[in-house]
């Protein structure tokens, strides 16, 4: 079965090729926080944005159109270890559909300047979504991540920086 | 530009038809916590898997496959006021994607034993991700959705409830 979905919008990001993006400077959790960017939406859907500027947090459904072919075992950025593409975020994977949760500073008309970009210039977008109170979810554990997290940071800082997030 | 998705496998849900889903029952932030339900990855993306019993959380990408076309302005369940519809969680979108975190209660070789399910029955998945700590916001403005949580429960209740979230 073939799902057909079309492009809502655009992401436009300082990153303008995927290596531009420094996998040692964006691998903590708020790397990519002070990244700001714009989601162009296409003028036919603009109407569908009323009432998008109460809420803080977006969620952006993207397509990866840049990955090409995917595995099922594949090696994060940084890492040595295989892990399943699932428990990963790699844009190679079965569909290359991205979700990125962003913050949201100003709508002017159709076009949503946020911070929080991780996507490279000229993205697709499929969807946009407030973020709610369903998605926080504050006990979590992160597998392979939890690891590579103590790495970097002390837990403490961690946990300071995810009230600030 | 038409971009195309298949299934990876399919949602196990208790609720068979849409209508099974009581919005009043189902309304506030932790109404879905206790549905459980099973995420089927089909066979042939099983070794994607691997690793991700380490995670607390699973982001899933699904396709709202019941879902007929959409209009910009939709009113919410239980709601008399028009939304844009990116400032919803409607499944009638431009694209049908949908997007949940489910907390994860066991893997079974392909099968994901998951809480929080608020898909139905037969429900088309298109991805699994795991939730990191850049998918929690801590400090969040929820924009309409607000006054209708003000409504049913004390600002109280719901941050104790977000802790056990």
């Amino acid at each position: 079965m073939e799902i057909k979905f079309k492009s809502i919008g655009v992401v436009h990001s300082p990153f303008k090729k995927r290596e531009d993006i420094n996998p040692q400077k964006y691998a903590h959790p708020q790397g990519f926080d002070s990244v700001r960017g714009e989601l162009e939406i296409h003028k036919e859907y603009e109407e569908g944005l009323k009432d998008i500027d109460g809420f803080s947090h977006l969620i952006v459904i993207f397509d990866f159109h840049e990955s090409k072919g995917y595995n099922l075992h594949t090696k994060p950025l940084l890492e040595d270890t295989l892990r399943g593409v699932f428990s990963t975020r790699s844009p190679s994977r079965p569909n290359p559909v991205g979700m990125t949760v962003v913050k949201l500073i100003e709508q002017k008309g159709n076009i949503l300047r946020v911070a929080g970009i991780d996507m490279i210039e000229g993205t697709p977008i499929l969807d946009i979504k407030p973020y709610t109170s369903r998605d926080q979810k504050s006990t979590i554990r992160l597998g392979w991540l939890e690891k590579r997290m103590k790495k970097s940071f002390t837990a403490k800082k961690n946990q300071k920086e995810d009230k600030n997030g």
